[in-house]
């Protein structure tokens, strides 16, 4: 019998998942902490994924008719006392500016001098700055809609900071819409949501459940926020985007305002919605293994890894001349997620460095060539999301490629909804609510736990129950939530099911 | 005789430039002031041509080797104080974060709190950061070269500034690359210099001279600056891009050391390069004339605006069905700057307001078509660069479309270098160089001067003269400058010429 096979990453997500988590992230190369508490450097490998991604969700926002801008990264501190609940949620967390220029402090280094009459906020978020611009542009019914998008980094002063997940500076983008009614600014919100879903589903490859928030979990200054929410590998919740439905909150603190055809002077509804680098962690926990990063391939800035194999020079000219003209074959080939991108990794490694180099950064398919298969006009394919490697006909790998992409892409989403369709389930009690999110082993860190889909009645009852288990309601899903039934905790009548775990 | 035709923007170039160019601006609604002090809100149809540079430029930086990271926005204070020359340059004009929260002030108000052990600077330049990075990535000669841009936002706190010309927050990329030999990255300093002025000449339509910045005009920190200049029409100089060979004075100030192969430590030889959002300043001020902005074709958002013409319902339908199935046949074309991207202007507008709209934003071609065209298979076209107007049969029209936009796009960069030529003089003497720096009537703003080409023979002793003109050395012309002369200011020999002009 084969050797069971050891592990690219150590430790294995059974073993410990967060440590694991940062240990993909490094054999990845996607990003490190920084000198900077709390912010992070995204490397070249990470940050084609953040591209890809832009990419694809930029297209997706002009194709419903939105516009990118750019606002400033400062906020004046008195914009952001404007909405109450706003500041409220975002004043714990502020970077502050109060200098604008450094002078010798007398003891051969600097200090801060120049203080600003009003000290800046180094945005958390925008609608307030965009807000005010709104203001001005808003007159008439005749300048509405607004349908902008922003590409920008935000910072939110964080003390516990997780690569991707929670970093003091991340990247996003935020859209910022102003509607004159209140149906028009829900279906943009709706709307939103459907375009996260579908990038979440269809290029990430990760099942999301699109639900509304409760009261508590709302945006700061939101009448409703409605997201995507993903199990991830440790059976944890990750909201991976968020579209808020603002109502007049902040047309109100801002005086966004329009004249109506009437002539009557109307508050705007205004809605706002976001992505961030978050999405990067959601990927790793969705679909990395012990192996390292697996990569769904409509995403993937390569698809397809070429290592020459080769003893000597002769060989060498051999081996590269047939590999290039392989690549130039399948550069020509696309597939849904666009041309295919192929690599030949020709560094000077010996040994299966190489081969596990691409395999941690989750590389979708690796090709190893030598003069054997060039004999017999081969190829030797390894798929990273099998594991399985098989010798192929060139003409026969080539024909299949896009085909296979496209399955690789399929098995990655087929594999993530068994996984979450495995750990979820439908609780109706409080011993059972108990047991599914309390681990075996109280003083061992586990993988427990899931979706739990619960009917509840009232947010606040549950908190005591909530707070002791570290779990949070996750959202009311938005489909197949139709049928009443009674709250699990307190047996009151209960409109909806919510979905409840522990989260990221 | 016909009237002489009104502008569409006031002041005119030659009443006033300066204000021309705001209202240029505003009139294309490229950008606005925001109510933070020296930030800018970058509208959409000014992000367009923003995000069209960054898109092609991107491209040129990866087909040259480069990949896109991101590093953070925060620069430890004492990280800045490691070079001195650069920290010189900088400290006077940098935003300053001391505190990462706000607290109640006890007057219903906010005031900063949570002091920072150590003052944030919101980087105006990344040297420092990313090299601290690469102190740690820099290991051995296998690992160079690094070959990195960033794209971001960079804060220089600036007390007069000017939409996209100078600006407290910019956007801007930064390449920034550590190489083993001097001369590798001598070689990446001037090969970026060429992306630059590529880009300039065949997107912008921009032509520029490139050349070696004169000491004193050096980045700060750098052994050698290298620039593009062009003029704008007012014959001032616009520095539009720069690259800098930083020899080893950032490695060594951060010690960025790598093992060469013989196993000696050895400091390694960096670069850093770089664009931004002035740019699209320069755009405006190199093509806009008397009626607003006019874009290039390969960097324009919207190459044809088609303006249906049309009394009732039934001829509405009537022409949106032309105009759509021709907008149909036209996206189907492409050209050198892409796919053809026409828009159908149907907004409910009477008069010739939406024509002006879109003159004023500088769209290449206009096409107004109404029941009477249709009924000759016809469109009556107006070219922004050239200002004419004829009837042209459709198929000819379509047929000639990517012809006719590589024709404009060629003449808006003759027309650009013709300006410069015919305001660039060799000058060999003192009186001469006065006389072409001083505006006939000293009271009244004016156009006047444009490029000296001087043979010069130290910085220093012209200084006096250059202050009291306000002109500075651009550059030191890097082609068809071999020819020694004589300092046309001391009479001593001199190996070079620059080119002196006033400048942006």
């Amino acid at each position: 019998m084969a050797k069971a096979p050891q592990n690219a990453i150590s430790p294995t997500r059974a073993d410990d998942y967060p440590e694991w988590y940062q240990q993909v992230i490094r054999a990845a190369d996607l990003a490190e902490v920084s000198p900077v508490r709390g912010c992070m450097v995204i490397k070249p490998w990470g940050y084609s994924l953040w591209e890809n991604m832009q990419k694809v969700l930029d297209g997706m926002f002009k194709a419903t008719g939105h516009q990118n801008a750019y606002f400033p990264l400062f906020i004046p501190m008195s914009y952001l006392e404007k909405e109450a609940q706003h500041v409220e949620g975002f004043a714990k967390e502020c970077a502050v500016v109060t200098h604008h220029r450094l002078e010798p402090d007398g003891k051969g280094g600097l200090q801060p001098a120049g203080p600003l009459e009003e000290p800046l906020i180094v945005r958390p978020t925008s609608e307030t700055i965009i807000g005010a611009m709104y203001a001005k542009w808003v007159q008439s019914y005749r300048d509405l809609p607004i349908l902008i998008n922003q590409w920008a980094n935000v910072v939110r002063w964080e003390l516990r900071t997780r690569l991707f997940l929670r970093t003091a500076e991340f990247l996003w983008q935020e859209g910022h819409t102003v509607h004159a009614t209140s149906e028009e600014a829900i279906a943009e919100t709706m709307q939103m949501l459907d375009v996260y879903a579908d990038f979440a589903e269809n290029w990430m490859a990760m099942p999301v459940i699109k639900g509304a928030k409760t009261p508590a979990e709302r945006f700061p200054g939101a009448v409703e926020t409605v997201s995507i929410e993903a199990m991830m590998q440790d059976r944890k919740a990750l909201q991976a985007g968020t579209s808020h439905f603002l109502g007049q909150n902040f047309s109100r603190a801002q005086e966004i305002q329009f004249q109506d055809p009437d002539g009557n002077l109307q508050f705007a509804w205004t809605t706002s919605w976001g992505v961030s680098t978050r999405l990067v962690g959601a990927l790793i926990m969705t679909h990395a293994d012990d192996d390292g990063l697996i990569l769904p391939p409509k995403l993937a800035a390569t698809h397809v890894v070429i290592l020459p194999i080769y003893r000597d020079d002769a060989q060498r000219a051999e081996v590269l001349e047939y590999v290039q003209s392989l690549r130039q074959e399948l550069t020509a080939l696309s597939f849904s997620g666009g041309p295919i991108q192929v690599e030949i990794d020709d560094r000077d490694q010996r040994g299966g460095g190489k081969k596990w180099y691409h395999v941690k950064r989750g590389v979708p398919i690796r090709l190893e060539i030598g003069p054997k298969d060039i004999a017999k006009q081969a190829v030797f394919m390894g798929r990273r999301d099998t594991g399985k490697n098989q010798p192929l006909p060139r003409a026969e790998f080539v024909a299949g490629l896009p085909a296979l992409l496209e399955e690789i892409q399929q098995n990655l989403y087929a594999r993530a909804l068994q996984m979450r369709q495995d750990h979820t389930r439908v609780i109706t009690n409080e011993a059972d609510f108990r047991d599914f999110f309390t681990p075996a082993n109280a003083d061992e860190p586990e993988i427990h736990g899931g979706f739990a889909l619960c009917h509840f009645a009232d947010e606040t009852s549950l908190e005591p129950l909530l707070k002791e288990l570290k779990v949070t309601p996750r959202c009311i899903p938005l489909e197949n939530n139709e049928t009443p039934g009674t709250c699990f905790y307190t047996g009151q009548p209960a409109a909806k099911q919510a979905v409840f775990a522990k989260a990221y």
